[in-house]
C-alpha cells in the first residue's frame, strides 16, 4: 500500500519487507541507515519501542507514546521517528466524518496500538476517555500520557461500559482471527455510538457485526490502515508531524 | 530484469538496488546477510573483488577471476559466490549459435569484465586467445588465469590484430558513452569474424556499427546481460555453477 502511494505521487520509491531477528536488531538497523538510497524505515511488532533508540529526534506522538513505526532521513542526515498507528485511526474517523472533539470515548486495550490510538485521540480533545486493559498498569500508564497531551480530558478507568459514551474503540486483540469473543460484554450497542475496531482480520469482526446489526456507524481497522498510509508517505516526503 | 525473471518462474522475490558507500562496505554487507528474508546479493563495480571476502565458498570461475557479482545463501546457511559476467558473454554466443571451441579469439580489455570474459571463454576451449590491455600487467595476469583453465590454449599478447582471428571481443571501456574511438584501429573487419562488444551504451557501439557495415555477425552487450540473468537466477535458485 505504501509503494502504491509512492507511485501514485510519482515517486520512484519502494517499500520492501525486511525480516530482522531480535538478536540482530541493535546492530542491523544502524547499518541499514547507512544505505545511501534508503531514506525511510517502517517498524512493526515487536520493534516499535526498541526502534526509538535509532532516531535522532522523535515526533510529538512518539515522544509521549514511547514508540515509533516510521523513521525518516531528513535532508540534513538526521533521522526522525514518529508513530502513525493512532494518527491513522484519527484520520479514519475524520474521513468518515466523525468528530472526536468534546465526545465521550471508551477505549479497550492499552498495549502498543491502544497507547498510540489513545494519545492520538487525546490530541483531538474529547471530553472524556474511559480506559480499560486487562493489565491495569497499562491503562494507568496510558492515562498519564493522555493527561500530558490534554489535562482537561476526564480520564476514567473502568470495566468496558457504554454509559455516557459516544465512541467505542477496540484496540485489544479480543476478537482477532479465530477468537469468537467480544471485547465488551453487551447484547446490544446504542445506535448513536460510533464503533471502531482496530482488528483487520476477520473483517468485519464480531464487534463490528453487532454494531452494524444495532444500526451503529462503524469504522474498520482497514480504514485505520488506509488513513495511516498517506500520513506515513507525507512523513517520508519531508513533512514534519504536527506538534 | 532479474525481478522479471523471478516472477516469470513464479518466485515471490525482488531485486532492489542498494547504494553502499566504500567506507561502509565491510561492515554493511555482513549485516545485510543477517536479514532473514534476503537470500542473495548482486555486486557491481567497484565491489566485485572486495565481495569475495563475504563468501564462505567461491564457484569455479570466481576462484580463478578473483571476483564475484552474485552471492547466494544456501539451505545450510553458507554463502556461495560466483561471477557471471563471463558466463553471460558465453551464453550470448551460445544463444546466437556461435561456437567458441577451437576458434581464434582476440580479447581487448583485461580489467574486471575482461578477466571474467577471458576465463569464461577459456572454459569453452578456443584454440588461441590473443590478449590486449593498455596495462600490460593486466593482460599478463589474465593469460596466467587462462592457462589455469586450459593450458592447451595458445595465449598471445599483442596490439589488437585480427590475423588468424575468428572472434573479436571488446571488453575495454573504449567506445563507451561519448567516447568516439574504436578499440581497434581498423578500416574494415573481415566479414567472417564474429564481433562482440560488452558495452551497453551506446547501442550499437561504433565497433558494432563498423562490424555490421562489413557484414560481420555481431553480439551485443545487451545480449550478454540477458545471457547472465537466467544464470544468476538459476544460481539463486540453488543451482551450483558448473565446475
Amino acid at each position: 500500500m505504501i509503494t502504491a502511494e509512492f507511485h501514485r505521487r510519482g515517486r520512484d520509491a519502494i517499500l520492501v519487507p525486511i525480516h530482522v531477528r531480535p538478536e540482530d536488531f541493535a546492530t542491523l538497523v544502524p547499518q541499514l541507515k547507512r544505505i545511501a538510497n534508503l531514506d525511510g524505515l517502517v517498524f512493526t511488532i515487536p520493534y516499535k519501542q526498541l526502534a526509538c533508540a535509532h532516531a535522532d529526534a522523535l515526533g510529538p506522538q512518539a515522544r509521549i507514546v514511547g514508540a515509533i513505526n516510521a523513521l525518516a532521513r531528513r535532508a540534513d542526515g538526521r533521522w526522525v521517528g514518529e508513530i502513525f498507528d493512532g494518527i491513522g485511526c484519527v484520520e479514519a474517523f475524520r474521513r468518515a466524518g466523525h468528530s472526536l472533539r468534546g465526545r465521550g470515548v471508551m477505549l479497550i486495550g492499552a498495549g502498543g496500538a491502544g497507547s498510540a490510538i489513545g494519545v492520538a485521540v487525546a490530541r483531538e480533545h474529547p471530553r472524556r476517555m474511559r480506559l480499560f486493559d486487562i493489565e491495569a498498569a497499562r491503562s494507568e500508564a496510558l492515562g498519564a500520557k493522555i493527561a500530558r497531551v490534554d489535562p482537561a480530558i476526564e480520564v476514567e478507568w473502568t470495566e468496558p461500559d457504554l454509559a455516557g459514551i459516544d465512541i467505542l474503540i477496540n484496540a485489544s486483540p479480543v476478537g482477532m482471527l479465530e477468537d469468537p469473543r467480544l471485547p465488551i460484554e453487551v447484547e446490544r450497542i446504542p445506535p448513536e455510538i460510533v464503533v471502531f475496531d482496530a482488528i483487520v482480520k476477520p473483517e468485519p469482526t464480531r464487534l463490528l457485526e453487532l454494531a452494524a446489526r444495532c444500526g451503529c456507524p462503524t469504522v474498520r481497522g482497514r480504514e485505520m490502515m488506509h488513513g495511516q498510509i498517506g500520513k506515513v508517505v507525507d512523513f517520508f516526503a519531508g513533512e514534519e508531524p504536527a506538534g
